[in-house]
């Protein structure tokens, strides 16, 4: 169709229109505004058109210099459609948005023309606030102090600034052709980028300023993008539940099967989501920051020289690693620590509490301040010079948080009366998810002993999420339908609790008969 | 009922609510924004509620601090309410508006109790721009140089923030208690408010910036009362009928009249609307500036000592005269510049071309600088020490305007076949026709012959109809209906125009069958 071709970002709720209106003449001498809204409204189908007052003033001149010939750049909200941008008719018609993961230690973000959907660009940056405190209390904490909370969302707002210079310049993009932005982050990183104090989220009952927050131009958030573009930060459902969650089912597409699936996000918090097309359960519980590196001596994040995959034979105990770019190795990840201890635990050298076995450990098991680790790489092979260890703490920490995981999956299942073995598809949200060998996680008692088939690796769905929310006008309703859909399941740590946590801490489990699979050293 | 009694402003779409919700709770932990909006959404049956991004970050504290008890001000617009501003519960729930008629001469504004609709205050003053030039063509002039507009705007903005700051004084108001502002004036007047540009309003093919103005908040166009305050300016049909007309319609009620009526607003341009509850038709022409006073060399505004009122006795030929405040006399205003020229028409003191009539004027008429003039105040009468005196050229300018006025009536109503003397209702607006006597008028031939209680005075239209616009819903979107509705006349002045123009340049008019009713000397 051939009047549909001039309008791009057909299924967005931002687009732009090739706009050809005739001039005004005595027999048609509307006002410059009210023509350019009579056009509008025909080829939008819409009820209502609104030009920002800010462009109202320059419509008049930039009509008669295009000579009623031009582009129309426009988004739609609260079912009135509110023009960003009028550009020359010889304009390509090219426009672009901004799809932001707003992450607690790192942001993503990526470039996508909206009129193909193509991702030009995509980069990703610490997240600045660390300076501050890499745990987000220690920031929330910080927002109370005087002129705290301006001080954190500026660090953010400042930096994403220099980033999108940086990424806009690459692409030879001026900053008003940049006509949107989406944001998904979880609630507390949506109150800073915001600017709203998250004072009330992290004291009891836990109360967001803002569930849904409302479009907010780039202009009144200080983002050097088209003024007049709208910022949409995805809905919380809480306090502990954010929009990178929702993002993240958005991405799974879960609310619209009709199998029950499994969403885990595996981050500083284990967060769960189950359910399907007819209704959807939520949880988000500490699974503890071992999985994240950092706390492991040897664990960081992924990056050139990690470990990410191990292998032990289990008959000459012989300790293969993968390295990140095949580099000698500096560390390992948390993919590559869940390889390992489940590879420890395959090769009988840790027994089923995580305790290291001395017999099979041999020389590699060493002392340092009187503490047992396990050398994983020797000191002449690492690119430290020192040896790369494993210590006893290290597992200990491990479990925990695989027991922690495993109890809260067993807990929302348990609520609705579900088996775990029913799960039809078991989504892992997160970067880090998808570099887990769910073999290994099964192994550990991590995850349920699901065919493999059953586990989706799903990457960076916030950053996903955030990219449909904005290509999409459907996906971006959908984030309030999801909000509205789910039932949050608070966590209440009791005996019960404590009694399944106390009981996933062994490997796989006390209950053996829940990994068939799992066939430990001597089988 | 108990709940409608804490709602204010019933009908208009300005309201302060009073709202009492729960406090937050872990059974009922929703965001503060999202509690907000649900309470709103309820009491004001409302499907979309928008708080503005400047407001949301004080909201939890402002929440907490009134114990979720407060009152709540919004307003609506393209179905979504808007919050403008929360006050604490021991408000009283008194809030404000003003209404202002945008006149190029004089401003007048009222502020308006929006609970009750009791008008608190009026003022008028002079239109500050009156220093760039007293006619609207000066001002449109001075627009197009460097900072000529914008210098327009903030003359009129800061001038009406000192009037406004007066008024709240004396209302013991804070500025953030006045919550929304309606305007009324022409096209270019309200240009010039918006900082629009009027530059095409006068080139062909006419066209203004907008005609349905979008509602602005009063922080964007630097108004001093609540920043979030919604300013309503009335729209137009195009660069001749403004929102002043609108407003007069409005204020007339005739567009929910049976019988046909007809609209007369007599300014330095003759405004006439023709219709009825089905159909309006308007149209807009130069009935020259004698009206007005300052033309005439005595005349001058409505104002202490000036003469408002002359009764000629036939037969004694003694002039009696009305001033207003009873002082002495210091000149004329243009209702008594009717009724003066009426009665020496009557007195046969001027003939029906509206010259001197030698032998009735005796020494009343004098020379100066070679023009004949009429005595109308001896010297030692007068305010001023010199007596007043009506010139040839006055009464010559007087009947130009009459018949100007007279023509645009004929041609209004020929145009859609309608005979004058069907005119069930004949609305007078603006000040100044106030003043006029009718049966004056009728004499000169300005207004057709009808019974004289078929003409209504209806004193300050714009100001009237912008009051109603402010108090209610209904008014403010009938200001839409009725700008669809105008079919705007484009007085074309050819030939037959001018031949009706000639015709009624005599007093009462040439065809003196129009005019039964008016009997001249000698009887």
């Amino acid at each position: 169709m051939k009047s549909d071709s001039t309008v791009h970002g057909h299924n967005s709720w931002v687009r732009k229109l090739r706009v050809q209106m005739p001039s005004p003449s005595l027999k048609d001498n509307t006002a410059d505004i009210d023509r350019l809204v009579r056009y509008l409204k025909k080829e939008l189908r819409a009820e209502n058109i609104s030009i920002p007052y800010s462009l109202i003033k320059d419509i008049p001149q930039l009509l008669r210099d295009f000579a009623y010939h031009c582009w129309v750049s426009a988004y739609e909200d609260y079912g009135t459609w509110r023009v960003i941008h009028l550009s020359p008719p010889e304009d390509k018609g090219h426009f672009y948005g901004l799809a932001l993961d707003l992450g607690s230690s790192t942001l993503v973000m990526r470039a996508i023309e909206l009129n193909t959907g193509h991702i030009a660009k995509e980069i990703s940056f610490h997240n600045p606030q660390i300076k501050i405190g890499t745990d987000i209390l220690s920031r929330i904490h910080y927002a109370s102090k005087p002129e705290g909370l301006a001080d954190l969302q500026q660090m953010l707002i400042t930096h994403l600034n220099e980033r999108i210079s940086g990424v806009a310049s690459e692409l030879a993009l001026a900053p008003h052709e940049i006509l949107a932005l989406t944001v998904a982050g979880n609630t507390t990183m949506t109150h800073f980028f915001l600017g709203l104090d998250p004072y009330w989220i992290c004291r009891e009952p836990y109360i967001p300023v803002v569930n849904r927050p409302e479009i907010i131009s780039a202009q009144e958030l200080g983002i050097n993008i088209n003024p007049r573009a709208p910022v949409f930060a995805l809905p919380n459902v809480g306090s502990y539940f954010g929009g990178d969650l929702i993002a993240g089912i958005l991405a799974s597409g879960m609310n619209h099967m009709d199998e029950i699936c499994l969403l885990v996000d595996v981050g500083t918090n284990a967060e769960v989501v189950l359910g399907n097309k007819d209704w959807l359960m939520g949880c988000a519980g500490a699974a503890g920051p071992a999985l994240e590196g950092g706390v492991a001596s040897m664990g960081m994040m992924a990056g050139p020289g990690v470990i990410d995959k191990v292998t032990i034979d289990p008959q000459t105990l012989e300790i293969q690693y993968h390295t990140i770019e095949d580099l000698p190795p500096v560390g390992i990840c948390g993919s590559g620590l869940i390889d390992l201890v489940a590879q420890l635990f395959l090769a009988g050298m840790i027994d089923l509490r995580g305790k290291f076995v001395a017999s099979r450990c041999g020389e590699r098991l060493i002392q340092i301040e009187g503490i047992n680790h396990f050398v994983v790489v020797h000191a002449n092979e690492s690119a430290t010079g020192k040896p790369l260890t494993l210590s006893q703490p290290d597992i200990d920490s491990l479990i925990r948080s695989k027991a922690a995981m495993y109890t809260i999956l067993t807990t929302i299942t348990k609520t609705v009366d579900i088996d775990i073995h029913d799960i039809g598809k078991f989504f892992i949200a997160g970067t880090f998810g998808s570099y887990i060998d769910p073999r290994s996680a099964i192994t550990l008692g991590m995850i349920p002993d699901l065919p493999l088939e059953t586990y989706v690796p799903l990457g960076n769905t916030s950053l996903q999420g955030a990219t449909l929310a904005l290509l999409s006008q459907e996906a971006r309703q959908e984030c309030f339908e999801i909000r509205d859909k789910i039932t949050y399941l608070e966590l209440n740590v009791n005996q019960e609790f404590m009694n399944l946590f106390s009981a996933a801490k062994f490997i796989p489990h006390t209950d053996k008969t829940l990994f068939p699979s799992v066939r430990p050293y001597p089988r």
